[in-house]
């Protein structure tokens, strides 16, 4: 008989792991997981992984020094004779450098992404930032499963925005509004942005007008300086519309970017449990373990 | 014609590097590595590392964040070309896990090393904490070489110390005592300390009254909480011997450490430059550079 899988937490501390363990009907393994004095990591699983397939939930955004204790963590697992071990990262990180856009430079997200494959046995992510790289085999060299927060994104707006359109704020956002938008049966625009620096962009702004009667529901893949939303917020303004509801994936918040964007007073702000945050609303945990069930058989 | 090595100083700003590379005859090879707002690293080198050899000066201290770093700024030079990129880590950690002391512990030791040869094609490391494992071959699986601060440090105590003697804080550190003590012409003594947490150490104290008409030396290889160094110069002052001279090999210095130290009033507190600190005073360009030109060849 095999044995059922084992589910661990790993460097986040909310209700995620606890949904896809459910879901998968597996064991939560605790592992105690600290730092030494002098920064390094200690890493000591408290329920046995021998012959268990490890299942190990992680976060990865501010994704260096949790990179090490994860990869740590998973050795240690297979040191102790785990049958395989896999990561969910719900948030990937290092997706956007997919490109060398000046001479010289590192293309970190396929160096990353070798580094994982290094790590682990498999790997389930949610809704990568896929850009210049086609599919997630660019980036690693492992069994992999995409899981996506559209059904559960679409239905959250279907519950709770009367009339919505979904609006992309920028040509990289476009596959996740227009997916959204299908599933929740309504409309969608795409906006297009031009970026100057880590923290300064343009938007450009399309005819927004006709759509005065409904409430526009903001979605995008990633908030980090936030300033790409807290602008089309401005503009959405501006343009006499209703005020935006904001729905992002991976809240990963630089900074005090929650509130220069709470500052720019979206009807409501709300984001997935891909990342953990105050402003989580969206479980994905029955995707995400949907992921690891294709890739476990 | 073959190219000369290029030496790259990463995440450390010191002369280390310097020193390295004007022993070497190498050229500097400068390399950017910033952070973006979300905390994941950008890495371009400015000089060109194709079918160079490439020598990574690093500090790997407070290691988890700087060794993701690393490993994509090592894996950019490949990608970039470079014939062999290798890597100085003048002090190496994760040595002290080198066991599992309780049962379903990672020996991280091992981990950790394994991880660094996935990175890199050598390594040239400093004393690096060999206690349960008898060589760095046990966890790393690239070539290497080990260089000693020995040499270096017996010349300072003979040009700084009148009549010294070797003091080892522990049976871990009885072999730094005894080869520098060899090398200075000098006796040594030591110690033995029972460890009961990461920051409660007991001593227990040797006969060390017949020592009176010389100055202590105590060496160790790394400081980090300052712990037992503190405790040893307690109980070398109540012993009534001479204040004592602290001469280390790895600055950690977690926390207030350095300050504690200073307060426990040795004669002089001194380092050497394997992980800068304003006490450095020993260099070991020297020593490394040789090691460097043997894995080189």
């Amino acid at each position: 008989m095999v044995s059922r899988p084992m589910v661990v937490s790993a460097l986040r501390s909310d209700a995620l792991a606890d949904g896809v363990r459910a879901a998968l009907d597996a064991d939560a393994g605790r592992v105690a997981l600290r730092r030494f004095p002098d920064d390094e990591t200690y890493v000591r699983f408290e329920d046995d992984p021998a012959g268990r397939d490890v299942v190990v939930v992680s976060d990865l955004h501010h994704p260096d020094a949790k990179t090490v204790a994860l990869a740590l963590l998973c050795a240690a697992a297979r040191d102790l004779g785990a049958r395989r071990v896999g990561l969910v990262a719900p948030y990937m990180p290092y997706m956007r450098q997919d490109a060398r856009f000046k001479p010289l430079e590192g293309v970190t997200s396929r160096y990353y992404g070798r580094l994982l494959s290094g790590a682990v046995d498999w790997l389930v992510t949610v809704d990568p930032h896929l850009h210049r790289h086609a599919s997630m085999s660019e980036v690693l060299t492992i069994p992999h499963r995409v899981a996506s927060a559209a059904a559960e994104v679409a239905a959250w707006v279907k519950a709770h925005v009367p009339d919505p359109f979904l609006v992309g704020p920028d040509a990289e956002s476009a596959q996740w509004a227009e997916r959204i938008a299908g599933l929740a049966g309504a409309p969608h625009v795409v906006l297009e942005k031009t970026r100057r620096g880590d923290r300064d962009v343009e938007i450009t702004v399309p005819d927004l007008e006709r759509w005065r009667a409904r409430t526009p529901v903001l979605v995008d893949d990633i908030v980090s300086t936030g300033t790409t939303l807290i602008e089309t917020l401005g503009h959405a303004r501006r343009a006499g519309l209703r005020p935006a509801v904001v729905v992002v994936i991976h809240a990963l918040f630089s900074g005090d970017a929650w509130q220069r964007l709470e500052a720019a007073r979206p009807a409501r702000l709300v984001t997935c449990n891909a990342v953990p945050h105050l402003t989580n609303a969206i479980d994905l945990s029955g995707t995400i373990a949907a992921a690891v069930r294709e890739v476990l058989d």
